[in-house]
């Protein structure tokens, strides 16, 4: 395990001279970065796809909505994958339309039940490729314990898809006394990443861009419904769960802080970071907050609570190296920053498009 | 309103030597036929996702799935929409979207409560025709009365994809004493069409493929949740319900036919198709039976309560031109059979691909 701050150092930055970066307004077309889980998603959500369909739940702004049904108390969400390649190691698309969804459940508390499945296939793709997907997806259900309850299945031109393109949509119960929102995060939560951050993502650009590292770097994707059960019964009152998924740690966090209004500070030195990773990103000149994961969380818990939290974690299997990598401060209120090695500081941006397009 | 004697007469077949379509196997690789709801697409859910998947609710093959979750009798669907081009006369992939994802719940008797949305667009697409599509979505989302509760973005480079690409995943309640499935079907129950059929489809040909047909024809896409539920005021027991979407109203008997183990007998005057329909199809050498609809439904009711449930769909704006239009009887069980104006007898198979593909 190495540690971020082996990588170049960063810039320290005058906290109080940092401005947000500014909307990217009057973009007359999507750019890759529309799809990268930073500032250019958030602006599509926020000027676009919020105003013209209402609504509370989306309002919310969740990993997964939190809506009532028939007495039921339900987390419903949706996510689209369009990985490259299909296959790559640890995982394929067929695992991540499954943990995908799954975690953005669990990361409401719930544990999912039923998954709907949709494919649009291009015209020409193999059925043999057809089938090992099916099969990788009804694996991960079967192992996440989730039901594919319900599919569609569309077929576009060659040239007009790109082999297989899936979306997976997911339901699952909120157990009662959960309520996981960011706005509930106060000054003084301490922040829990469940294990290394940045695997997937370098995962995946070492198949796709055939860079070599020395060693084979695997995807962590995985199912998190039992982590967040094993955690939900030390208390029901933590404040906030997130996968890092697109935009990676940084993004999260960045959600985090704007939505509850709190600042966040990272000990850089404590964040996780694989030497294979650590040593892609500085390759490659990334930074690993910024990679997405597929196979871990963040928790902001209640101070009294931390302790027991992160001891259930690192009892389960996919907590196993859980650690505390900061906390909420009522310093500089929406803005996330990491104290370097050195005894610097600096701020920790929300991306602006992805480093890397198409990892989920 | 013409009818579809009016079209070249179908040649008269022998009941008793037809067979169904040899299924299509050995085929190595997704052709557009897989897309279109036929026969092609029953083997890749046959041979390829259900063995994948298992699960019991997938194997119900209806429009939703119902599920039980927290006490609540769920259905819960979902599609793709891949339709081209994206506006065309009286809709758009926005308002198919959402009608599509409703009327697949509505199928099963639920009013769709929340919808989920995940865009996957390709790199290059104007953000003044993302927004335009937001915007139907939202405005048929408010008409249906559904909430679009959680949505996703992702996008793909230039050329890997084709504009913008929807799904939708839909979830309502099913009402209580409500079980629509094709298996409840019997002998004796009444074919009813909530009104003309093959419009969706003709629409969509119309303004692709370049085709006048000297009318505007426009597309009959609606969501049909406020007409069953003034179906179910009737009387809970209806039998089963299908929105005859890709592969049309052919398709959707056939399947009801053979899950059902029953014939069905179709009387082909009583079938309403528009004249500027029937002529499109005359043209083309199209059977209005196979082409696609999106704002109509087919009943199968008990003999009972068959006039009662006609004069209250006929009561409801989406079903004034509802008529019956066949049974369902003991002979030739799992087989669609059409009684032509000249007296004869054809035999309407189950469509093997889609005539039009990506028409919704």
């Amino acid at each position: 395990m190495s540690d971020i701050t082996d990588l170049p150092a960063p810039a320290v930055l005058d906290i109080d001279a940092w401005t947000c970066p500014a909307p990217v307004r009057d973009r007359p077309r999507v750019v890759m970065g529309h799809g990268g889980g930073g500032v250019l998603s958030a602006e599509l959500v926020q000027q676009i796809f919020t105003p013209a369909y209402g609504g509370e739940a989306l309002a919310q702004l969740g990993d997964a909505a939190v809506v009532s049904l028939g007495g039921a108390r339900l987390a419903f969400s949706t996510d689209s994958y369009v990985v490259r390649p299909l296959f790559f190691p640890g995982g394929s698309i067929g695992d991540l339309a499954v943990n995908g969804t799954v975690n953005d459940l669990a990361m409401s508390g719930a544990r999912a039940a039923y998954l709907s499945c949709g494919f649009i296939l291009e015209e020409g793709v193999e059925l043999e490729t057809v089938t090992r997907v099916s099969r990788a997806l009804g694996a991960a259900a079967r192992t996440a314990g989730v039901e594919v309850a319900t599919g569609d299945t569309k077929v576009v031109e060659a040239g007009h898809g790109d082999g297989i393109f899936i979306n997976t949509a997911g339901i699952g119960l909120v157990p009662a006394g959960v309520d996981l929102r960011p706005q509930r995060v106060v000054p003084g939560d301490v922040v829990i990443v469940s294990g290394a951050i940045g695997v997937h993502g370098v995962a995946i650009m070492s198949v796709r861009e055939g860079l070599e590292f020395g060693v084979e770097i695997t995807s962590d994707c995985a199912a998190l419904g039992g982590l967040v059960e094993a955690m939900l019964a030390v208390t029901p009152d933590l404040h906030v769960l997130r996968d890092p998924t697109r935009g990676g740690l940084a993004a999260a966090l960045n959600e985090i802080a704007a939505a509850s209004g709190t600042g966040v500070v990272v000990r850089e030195r404590a964040v996780p970071v694989p030497e294979p990773v650590a040593n892609a990103c500085a390759i490659l000149g990334l930074d690993p907050m910024y990679i997405a994961n597929e196979g871990k969380l963040v928790a902001f818990v209640p101070r009294e609570h931390a302790d027991a939290v992160l001891e259930a974690m690192r009892a389960h299997p996919l907590g196993a190296e859980s650690v505390i990598i900061g906390e909420a401060v009522e310093a500089h209120p929406g803005m996330v920053v990491a104290r370097t090695g050195l005894g610097g500081t600096r701020v920790v941006d929300q991306p602006i498009g992805e480093q890397l397009p198409r990892i989920c």
